[in-house]
């Protein structure tokens, strides 16, 4: 293995025992030496890539939102539904994204951590409005980065009552009725047929994505 | 004064600076002996109403929902509209409601204090669809339990939106905003132009209360 892999692996390793210290206890009561006993590196390697607790804290944020890459969609506005299913799908298994969650949600507006991913999405989602406004996908009073926050704000509130409620075992169901709520108010009655938004459409997008990903590394 | 009413002021007085303190620390980094200082009660009052850091914390959590107060409206879709509106409008500047607020966001799925709050505003909003359905306000796709769980998921992710963004000053321009979005898919075109959706609604409704319940008191 070239070294400059092996620096790449032993970081993954690192951030991955560190959103699982967060995931478990939160930002305050996690320890480094907590996460150096899950990351099973040296003290040395951690300290090389990450100098505090609060830059292990950037790094699980930062990689939350690569986590909601799907494949292009003719439709833009589909292409946002499926940003936002594939991560209701990943979420539940995914460690890294766990953390990245519990940190974003308790510390907004603390400070420490700043906005979080949360502009991030924002930016994210409003691109692909923008797009589909540009397509003639979206009803004329639409406007991108406002309904860009709607829906990161609204995804966030309902992943949290999914999780009180159920442990996210409803999440994927829940987003779905979200956008069969709230499309009709975005999409342009042509579009709208169009769109798939039922439960399972975050599985069959990140199947999707998964194989045309491992097809371009061989 | 009354003993009685003694002692609900001094219960009062440390349900309040119990809030401020979990809205500041946290839940895990809070301590009964800050709320202590904050609250200047004695340590044995303390403990007569609230023996553990965990009551303290279902007490804040319990005297959230009455803070949705508002007065009947002949719309039960306004009313609806009105709680939601009401209460982004007194968090910014009530202690209780923010310390509320962070517990509830930061315990949901940590089990501590189960299903928060959020089971008992779906509750409420529930109450509120079923009424409006039978009034014949709403669509006939409209399920209340669904659309009210989507309202409280909404709602609290949208403030977290705001809390991390604009540190909640444009918490009821955002509320106001997803009301206009989503309303469209759940009230019949005839009803839809009678509901005040405006972002003063909340200044609105809060003051109409405070008047009737101060008269109802004289």
């Amino acid at each position: 293995m070239a070294q400059q892999e092996r620096a790449i692996r032993t970081r993954q390793a690192i951030l991955r025992a560190a959103a699982a210290v967060f995931d478990e206890y939160g930002y305050e009561a996690a320890t480094i030496a907590e996460i150096l006993a899950r990351a099973e590196v040296t003290k040395g390697a951690l300290y090389f890539h990450f100098d505090s607790k609060e830059k292990l804290a950037r790094g699980v944020l930062a990689a939350q939102v690569p986590q909601g890459a799907v494949l292009p969609q003719p439709f833009k506005l589909q292409e946002l539904v499926d940003v936002t299913m594939a991560v209701a799908h990943r979420l539940p298994g995914d460690p890294l994204l766990r953390g990245g969650v519990r940190l974003a949600v308790e510390q907004a507006g603390q400070g420490a951590l700043g906005d979080g991913p949360f502009a991030d999405w924002v930016e994210l989602c409003t691109g692909l409005l923008v797009e589909a406004k540009a397509q003639g996908e979206v009803l004329p009073h639409v406007e991108p980065a406002a309904t860009a926050e709607l829906v990161v704000g609204a995804w966030t509130g309902i992943q949290l009552l999914s999780q009180a409620l159920t442990r996210r075992a409803d999440l994927e169901r829940r987003i779905a009725a979200f956008w069969a709520q709230v499309l009709p108010g975005i999409a342009v009655p042509g579009v709208l047929p169009h769109l798939a938004i039922t439960e399972h459409r975050g599985a069959e997008v990140v199947t999707a994505y998964e194989r045309a990903t491992t097809v371009r590394l061989v």
